[in-house]
């Protein structure tokens, strides 16, 4: 049998409210396009149908009882589908996967900002991923303070930008323990730079990573 | 400190569909009224708000691409809701918890079911349910042929109903093991017989259960 195409790299966007990863993600879009590199562009929790129903129960500002453990079986819920759905499908057929937030997320929210053990969710990360790790993650870093000040200028808070600003403080640790432990798969910017700025940082990056990669410019 | 009110005990009521579950709910209503034991009659998935929201997403027969998975994650979702906003505050004001199906229909649905491993089913129990375990299980046998005849005659099908007879004579199986490997907290009822004959049981049973636990009658 002659080997299939080579998988499609997943690529993920991190960090607090704010920081500017739905921005950048319009970076790397550009970028990939520029590249030649077929590629969709999702994001969590979401993604898929079903993923986008529990989405808006998640994000629901009027959903206040809704206790953490639940919330983080919610989210993995959602990851499944997505998964199922979507990403795996477009990794398997060689198609490289953007998403705006995926599982450094839910060690930074439900982990840091709610408490919850690393362990309960890594034990969720392998029941649901297996083996499947993002290749490439951009942590957009920034103090919680100003990536509020951003995200209240935006719009109407959810459920999450409710939170307070030690929440988010405490999530953001997470993101930079997690990004000193794996550095080959991370990328960590300041994100306090003007968007020009962090874009130009970016697409350096994603340009680096593609030239790396055997196989590139197949 | 005073010791406080001895905890409430956990009844839940097991089965396929149409074995009579929420027939014999009422049987067990009656008994515990007439016993003067206050109690909470609840179901799963759902009983409380967002357990039910999620309930709706789980039975809606619009969702036949949600992931064996997804349909795990979710469920233990609204247990988790379920237990925190429910269950657990009753049974530690010593009130008595009467649950139309709980974690016993996960290990028969999704593992027999859908084939989802027990350590992974037992994973989440642990990490949503600490040490609670039910004290008392009404497990209402019958052959799959039989209980989906009678789901049938009664109303529309839902995402379950809709599985094929094979699928709910695995989670049959599944349920008869776990009643073996644990005699003390299971009583296994013939719910072939008829309404009156399965009630005449399950009031014995209850009222034994009731006789045996320490403090009774306080
Ligand atoms: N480098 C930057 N400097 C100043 N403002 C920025 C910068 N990047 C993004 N913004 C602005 O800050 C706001 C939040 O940016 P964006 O929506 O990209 O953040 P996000 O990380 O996706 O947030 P969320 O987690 O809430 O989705 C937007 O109004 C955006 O225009
Ligand atoms: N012992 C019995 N003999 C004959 N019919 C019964 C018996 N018990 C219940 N039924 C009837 O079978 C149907 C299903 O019963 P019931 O709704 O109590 O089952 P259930 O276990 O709660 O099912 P589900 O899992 O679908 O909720 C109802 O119409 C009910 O009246
Ligand atoms: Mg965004
Ligand atoms: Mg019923």
């Amino acid at each position: 049998m002659r080997p299939g195409p080579p998988q499609g790299c997943l690529i993920t966007l991190e960090g607090i409210e704010g920081a500017g990863k739905s921005t950048q993600c319009e970076t790397l879009v550009a970028t990939l396009a520029e590249l030649g590199i077929p590629f969709l562009q999702t994001r969590e929790p979401g993604g898929s149908p079903i993923a986008e129903r529990i989405r808006a129960l998640l994000l629901d500002p009027e959903q206040e009882g809704l206790c953490a453990q639940a919330e983080l079986l919610l989210i993995f819920a959602a990851r499944a589908e997505h998964l199922a759905q979507s990403v795996r499908p477009a990794l398997e057929a060689g198609t490289w996967v953007l998403s705006d937030r995926f599982t450094d997320a839910s060690f930074a929210y439900q982990g840091g900002g709610r408490g919850i053990s690393a362990e309960s969710i890594a034990g969720l990360e392998t029941l649901v991923q297996g083996a499947l790790r993002p290749d490439l993650t951009f942590l957009f870093d920034l103090p919680a303070e100003l990536g509020l000040k951003r995200a209240k200028a935006r719009a109407d808070l959810d459920r999450f930008e409710a939170e307070t600003l030690g929440f988010f403080e405490r999530a953001r640790q997470v993101y930079l323990q997690r990004a000193k432990l794996d550095p080959a798969r991370f990328r960590v910017l300041d994100a306090t730079q003007d968007v020009e700025q962090v874009a130009r940082h970016v697409r350096e990056a994603l340009v680096d990573f593609v030239a790396r990669r055997p196989f590139s410019g197949q």
